[in-house]
């Protein structure tokens, strides 16, 4: 598969509350040793600096992020050039129904970018994690294979595209392939069992 | 006036995000210490480690919350007994309709169940902020002179009560009384430039 010619991106329309987490994100700074920690509402409802217990943590999610929003906004964040990114994106992109191969892509295509920018940073990218439609996010109902998909391609594709794929998904999955509701409220966001169970999960890439 | 016996509490319903928050905090430490930015969205939507550039302050904001929020989530936070704590909720009291009176009361009464929980903390309090109605927000229309009335009843209750007053408002103000357009894309919450006037602003209290 010709993973940078077949992505397509989601539409991407970026609220009130998008545009002021970039522009406080333009105030703060990255630098060589920080971890980034890169995504959408995934990503920003976890205080991770407290939770992986590191200062040089720093939170660049948004919530609704694309895998388009993120890519116009990461510039400023790579010329810091920090040590480690770790990627979770792709579900909102699921939800706006683009397909799992176009997801995919665009996320390599994304991690190329990232690599274009800092070359230095070592990249980590999240499977996606699974969800429970049945509970408020109708617009995700009946894509549970579309999940499935984008993350055996960002798995097979990691090697080619020299990021680690860090693969979340079977830890938070039920024997029915839903989000397991020990680690959510919703079916979709995490509570705190979940981020602290996705904490251990990314220690032994923490001392790397 | 009697504080104390004049509070009335704004009914308070969690959402999932709130009960999230709650449970991502509850397996979080605070510490000797520690700071805490403790209250509503405004403290929610800023990364307080980075930009007040120490590791040891904890975000302990949730979007939505009310006086009545924070004082039933407040007991677990305060166990640690941390150096400082600054405080910043009551606008969505004032937008459930709750008098100005209460509000002021509510919130002193809410730091005398802190200082009771941890007497070591120093607690500060901030006033609350102007904010543009006109935007976004009917349900704060016309309730300017409420926020100037429990901006003064708490700046008038600071000593008795045994607390630090941060007068925010000015800074935030336009001189017709509403928040800056420079702070805020939404008249209510604030971007980038009103976290960094913030955080401008509490630099002489963090190393008092």
């Amino acid at each position: 598969m010709n993973f940078i010619a077949s992505q397509r991106a989601s539409s991407f329309v970026p609220d009130d509350f998008y545009l002021r987490r970039v522009s406080h994100f333009a105030r703060l700074n990255v630098g060589r040793g920080d971890i980034v920690m890169l995504g959408d509402s995934l990503i920003n409802g976890c205080e991770w600096h407290e939770l992986l217990e590191r200062p040089c943590v720093k939170n660049r999610g948004i919530n609704g992020d694309t895998v388009e929003g993120v890519r116009q906004r990461v510039e400023g964040i790579m010329q810091g050039c920090p040590a480690k990114l770790f990627l979770m994106v792709g579900i909102n992109d699921v939800s706006h129904n683009i397909a799992a191969q176009d997801v995919a892509c665009s996320i390599i295509a994304l991690v190329e970018y990232l690599h274009r920018l800092s070359p230095c940073t070592q990249v980590y990218v999240h499977s996606l994690l699974p969800f429970n439609a049945a509970i408020h996010y109708a617009s995700l109902s009946g894509k549970e294979e579309v999940v499935l998909q984008i993350n055996h391609l960002l798995s097979e594709a990691a090697e080619e595209f020299d990021y680690t794929y860090i693969n979340l998904y079977p830890h938070f999955s039920t024997s029915a392939g839903v989000l397991d509701a020990e680690y959510s409220n919703d079916g979709l966001h995490l509570s705190g069992s979940g981020y602290a169970l996705w904490a251990r999960l990314l220690q032994p890439y923490m001392c790397e």
